[in-house]
Parts: C-alpha cells; structure tokens; sequence
C-alpha cells in the first residue's frame, strides 16, 4: 500500500466509473486489480452502485475474497441482494467466512429463507456456524440482534502476562480491541480492562487484582434504541451483552450504534414528512408510491371532511361569502403551528426532555399559542381590513378565528404525541399529514363556528 | 466502587429527586457524597437539570473537581450557563484543568468574551493552557473546532520496547487509546499503530518496520459534516486531524460525531417542521415564540395570497361557487405531495445517493406525481360526483386540477431543495412552511386557472 491511498481524497466521479466499465469490458483484470487495490472497501461499494449487475459481478469474482466480503457489506441493500442471488450457497459462505459473526448474520438474514439454510450448513468453520446461528435466533430491534460474538475476554484468575499472550490469540479475530472483559469461572461478566490497564500493570499481577469492577452491559433482550441511548448518554464505544445470568454473549460496538442513530433519524424525518416506509430517492416508482400514496389518501379524506364542512356553513352564509377566501389562510396557520408543536414534543420524548405530565405542557403549548395567535391575528386584521377592503367584523372574526385555531392546533399537535407515546406508540407517526390533516378540519370548523357566532348567518 | 454499580440500570425518579434535595436541605454532606458516588458523572448531570440552581451549585461545590468537571460537560448548555456564572474564573479554570482539551475549548467558549480571558489566564498548566488557546482559534464547525490535543503519537525511529515505555507515560492523559499515530522527525503524519500491533510485535523491532502506511485523515479545516461522514463510511472510530503540511494536530473520535450526527439530524427535523432555531420542548415561551413566529408569518402570507387569488376568481365564477368547497382539498394536497418529495430529495442529498442531474431527477418525480395523481384524482372524481353530487364537469375538473397539482408540487418540491444546494444552501431549510406555502399558492392557482379553462367562466 502506498502512502498516497488516504481515503477521504476518494471521489466517485463519472470519469472514474467509465474508466471501471472500460476496463471489465477489455477483460484487464490486472489494471483493474491494481486500480480497486489503491481503494478502501466502502469505495469500492460506491463504485459498484453505480455499475450495472453483470459488471459488479465481474468485479466480484475478480478481488478477492476478504475484500469481497467487507464491499459486499457496503452495498447499497437492493444490490446486494442481487448480488446475492447471483451467487451459489458455497460462494456466499466463503464470503461469511471472512466476515464478522454480526455482519454474517445480517447478510444470511436479508437471504430468502430456504437459501438461508443451504449457506449455513457450506460454512466449514464449525465456530462461526454456530456463533452465526445463535445470532439469527435474536429479534434484530435487540441487542442479540445486534451484537457480535468477537470480543476479548479473560478470567479474573489469570496473570497479566498470561493474559497478554492469550490476548494475542483472541486479538487476531477482533478487528478493533476496545475493552477486554473480565468473567469469572461460570462465564459471567464481572468487570472489565482497557489494554492501557494491562501495559501499565506489572507481568506477575493477578487480573483479579487490576480489573475495574464497574462495567456497564445490557442484557440481550434490550432494545436496541435503548442501547444507543445508553451508549451515546455514557460516551461508551463499545458495551458487552450479557444473558439474565449476567453470562458474556457478545459486544456491541459504536460504529453499529452509529448506523443505528442515522437510521432512526431518517424513518422520523420521513414519518414526519408524510412517508410511511424507509425509502430513498433512487427506489422504485412502485415502492416510492406505496410509501407515499397512503399518507396522501388521509389527506384527502381531510381535504374532502373539510368540503363538507364548507357546503354545510356555505348554504347559510348569505353575503359573508368573503369568509371563504380565507380558508387556506385558517388551513396553513392550523398545519404549521400542528406540525411545529408536534415536532418539539416527539423529539422532547425521544431525547427524554419531555417528561409525562401532559397537562403542563399543554398549558405551555396554550400560553405559546395566545402569544402567536395574537402577534398573527393582528397582522392578520390590519392586512385584511386595510389591503383586502374586508369588513371590519368580518377581519375581527378573521382574527378571532386566528386565535382559537392556532391554540387548537398546539393543543393537538402536543396531545397525539404524547397521548400515543403513553399507549407505547412511537409518536414520530403523529407529525407530518397525520396533524395537518386533523388541524385542517378541525381549523376550518372551527373558523366556521366562530364566524357563525359573530356574525350570527 | 461496587459490582452493583451498572449505569444502565439508573433512573431518574421523582424520589431519587426529593432524597437528593432532602439531603442538600438538611446538609447531609456525608450521605450525599456517599448517594452520588454510586452514579455516573452523566446521571449526576441528568439529576442536576431537575434540581433548582442553588442546589445544584451547593452540590456541584460538594464534589471532587474530577466529577464536577465531567458532571459540567454534561449539563443542559441552559444550566450550564447557570452554574458558570455562579462560579469565579478560578473555580472554573480548575474545572477546565481536569478536563480534555477539546471539551475545556467548549466550555471557555461558551463564556462572554471578558471572562474567556480571565479563566485561560487563570489555567495553571502551562502546556494546557496553549492547548486550549490554539483549539480557540479554530471555526467550531471545523476538524479543528471538535478535535482534541490528547492524543499518543510515536516517531518512526523508535522501537518497540521504547514506544511501549513512553505510551505508558502518554496514554495517562488520553481517556481511550484508539490508534497510535506515527509521525516522522517534522511532527508529520506519515501512518498509524494499534495497542494490538504493538503488542503482537517484537519488542526490538523498529516502528518504521511495523506501522501500516495507510492512514485516514482530516485536514483541519474540514467542515465537521464531511468529518462526519467520512468517519461513518469508513468506520472509523477516531481520525488524526493535520494541517496542509501534514502535521499532525489533533484527533476527532466517534464519540463527538455521534453529537454532531444527533444535532444535525435535530436540527433538519426541526426545519422541516418549521422551527428556525435549535430549541427543546423545556425553552422559554419566549425563546419558542422567537423559533416558531418566522415561519407562521411565511405561512400567514401565503395564505393572503391564496385569499387574493380565490378573491380574483370569486368575482367571475357565478355558479360554480361549488369549486371553493375544494380549496382545501386541493391545499392539502399540494403540500402534502410537496413536502414528501422535498423530504427525500434532502435526504438523498444528505446521503449523497441524489447526485446533481437536475433533470433525471424531475423526470422521476414528473412520472411519480402522474401514478399518485391518477389515483388520488379517481378516487376524488368519484367520491365528489357521487358522495357530494357535484355536477358530472365539475368533478372531472377537480380530478383534472389535482393530477396537474400534485404534479407541480412534486417538481417544486424536488427543484427547490436540488436548487439550493446547488448554491450551496442548506436544502433542509426548504422543506417544512416553505415549500408547503408555495405549493399552497401556485396549487390554487394552478386550480383555478384549470377551472376556468373547462368551465368556461
């Protein structure tokens, strides 16, 4: 490797892609080896996205297999699972082979069932069979699901010289070495070391003499959101997963936590935007529809709860027909003030800021409300009355209407989430056309009762 | 410490509360010492936030420096601001001498501008205060802004035996030892070590023998975005910070991208609902009114807007009145369709699987909104004809106008955002109020222009 390949210089350029094709179309699978050589793995997967199948393949079966498996992890999912397809049960366990148990796992996961079977009973390495088998039996929101089998540990009975040569064993299977956890005789997790700890200690030290007692872990079952919690809230890079009885299992490490935040970040991003599975902008027409026509379709029984609402109050409305001009005036105010409310708690929830007692917050979220709602309705009355010409009742009940909807639409944009976290719901499904729809009916009968009040039609 | 303590089991209660301001009450110093040392410096913070500033000062004055310093770092910025101001620049220059010097370089920041200097001149380790001075000078948005100074570096020329002695006097100040950085005589990064190489090595080999050539790195004055996200695809878990020549800086670790991550996805959330400044659901009213009102005044004008163009076509609609009962749905529409096509094209932006090609991009949106239109547009066409009794014309130009509406939501939703990255603005700020108040506009107009084309008035 030369002192060039420095990774963040990387770039995925047109020409770079067509210089790949150029080169697997010639058959110069020397260029190629040495070009794909001067570049990291997650490169290499970037510039297979953006090849076609027959030639990713070519590329495939060309590098070899150690690099092989590590870019077969980087691929975008709808092309490793192409990539997949393309290749026997035998070809797919050689890759497993070279892969991290967690890593193996998710890939025999994402693999049709019946083939599932065909790969594990091809891994030749009785161990990783069985480590990878185990892994597959946990829910992937868990901990299990989550964790790899590939740690470092030691027994609180060795010396600390004994333990630097055993080490050097088990440190060729683990890629980084964070802790070395320290158990007992019955396996169980007792505490911990940093390899720091073992360098700075003498030779002829017992490890139950220079352990750390204090360890954090979480069991198994564990969601993994609250593994990211826990781990972000303590600054750890990596935690043991332990069984009820406290025996090791495996560890979970902060680059899997990391994927894990960026992923819960993008489906609340996409609930709150109205898209209800995890797409991406280079998905298909058909799977963008399916994500985003049902959101669309409650939007339209809003829009359509709303028409009804309108023909009703329409039929005794006489002259104050103007009302009606200033519907999406009512419509917009009631979504954005839904919309914001609802964000601030559902992120107050997920960050723990916000805590259960609801009726404090509503009161907040009212307080907030009169204050905007009156900053907006007195805008509001100035321009309708002086700009528009509108009567000056009819402004006044323009801003009233203001008022009362921005209020209204806080309070439910606080509510539903709060209400749905308490019934163990994921409020982040609130935000987005969920309240806007609401707050558009309900904002527009509301402005309709008020009108009809004062101007009593 | 004792086995019992595992930090993933503490909870804050309302009673773990009252003990805690009970015991500051009656100045029970001993017990409490004895409560707070069974918790993390992170749980003392979360207690802390809940407590009023007078108790959390008298505890903050009861522990050791070592722990409030950590306990400080973790403070809501809110609180911490607080506590600061209640202490002298000594106290705090005592805070900041335990600390790394990247959070010390945080928290001096976040000082007025008088007492930054009065705390750095009050910095008694003179190696520290330079430090923490030249991490001053860096953009926070930099490498250079989230690195820390703290890191174990080797010359080349040494040996193994002679690294491994002098790491154990370097490695005293680095919490975590991620990877040994090789440098030559100029101080200039030429490669990278781990604790395991070096345990596995010889003790009379050289460095130059055994340290691998290919390191990662960051120049200093990379925006922490890239930082971020070159860490993430590579998964790295600290990365070397060096200047133009080369020389090595600094380091960044995994644990401030994870913040950095977390604040950005915050922070796009927030955007897009509408909220123009980094607020939490515990701000001021008034500092939630300052986020909240920019965006509902954008939304207000919009709405007048749409008033003035309904207003227009009111005078010469006659009886097709009907059409304003639609208003909403067409409304709704446009900013639902627009919002979920602005929210994916951010995040592919974001992820960088949306490249720049402007017009591949809206062709796919062109296509998705024909598919969703249809179909809403069907479905509208037969609940209003035959639910509402709209005349057979008039529903066929409601089905009409919401194809071409969602249409043209879909295409401002997508040019916008690839627009202002283009310009190098922040897409995210498109999406939220201003998208869904322009589709809001040019969507009723959109639909009324439709209207008077097949109604003929």
């Amino acid at each position: 490797m030369s002192e060039e390949k420095e990774n963040i210089q990387f770039e995925l350029t047109d020409e770079l892609i067509e210089q790949v094709e150029q080169l697997i179309e010639t058959k110069n699978d020397k260029e190629l080896q040495q070009l794909l050589k001067g570049f990291h793995y997650a490169d290499i997967a970037e510039i297979l996205d953006e090849v076609n199948l027959e030639e990713a393949m070519y590329v495939i079966k060309l590098l070899d297999s150690e690099t092989t498996s590590d870019v077969l992890m980087e691929l975008d999912e709808d092309n490793r699972e192409k990539v997949l397809k393309n290749l026997s049960a035998k070809e797919i366990a050689e890759e497993i082979e070279e892969l991290d148990t967690d890593d193996a796992a998710d890939i025999i996961a994402e693999l049709p069932e019946e083939r599932q079977q065909e790969v594990i009973s091809q891994i030749l390495d009785e161990e990783h069979k069985a480590e990878i088998t185990e892994l597959l039996a946990y829910d992937e929101d868990t901990a299990g699901g989550l964790m790899a089998k590939e740690l470092v540990k030691v027994f609180e009975t060795w010396t600390v010289a004994g333990c630097l040569r055993r080490i050097r064993g088990q440190a060729k299977d683990v890629r980084r070495v964070h802790s070395i956890y320290v158990v007992n005789k019955q396996n169980k997790l007792i505490g911990r070391l940093s390899l720091k700890d073992l360098i700075v200690a003498k030779s002829d030290q017992k490890i139950a003499d220079i352990y750390i007692k204090s360890v954090d872990y979480v069991k198994v079952d564990e969601d993994v959101e609250e593994v990211a919690r826990v781990m972000q809230k303590y600054d750890l890079e990596a935690i043991p997963v332990v069984d009820e009885d406290m025996v090791l299992l495996g560890r979970i490490t902060i680059d899997d936590i990391v994927d894990v935040i960026r992923d819960e970040a993008d489906k609340d991003y996409q609930m709150a935007a109205g898209i209800s599975r995890d797409v991406e902008a280079d998905d298909s027409i058909w799977k963008l529809t399916i994500a985003r026509l049902p959101w669309l379709l409650i939007g339209m029984f809003g829009g359509l709860g709303a028409a009804s609402i309108i023909e009703h109050f329409n039929q005794s409305m006489g002259s104050f027909i103007v009302l009606l001009s200033f519907v999406p005036l009512i419509q917009a105010t009631a979504g954005n003030v839904g919309v914001q409310s609802s964000a601030i708690v559902v992120q107050g929830l997920a960050n723990d800021s916000v805590d259960g007692n609801i009726l404090k917050r509503l009161f907040k979220e009212f307080i907030l409300g009169l204050v905007n709602g009156f900053a907006i309705a007195l805008i509001g009355l100035g321009i309708t009355h002086f700009v528009f010409g509108t009567p000056y009742i009819v402004s006044i009940t323009i801003a009233i209407a203001l008022v009362a909807v921005i209020i209204m639409a806080a309070l439910i944009g606080t509510f539903i989430p709060i209400f749905l976290d308490k019934r163990g719901i994921d409020p982040a499904v609130a935000t987005g056309p969920f309240i806007t729809t609401s707050n558009d009916v309900f904002g527009i009968l509301t402005y309709f009762l008020i009108a009809k009040l004062i101007l009593g039609f």
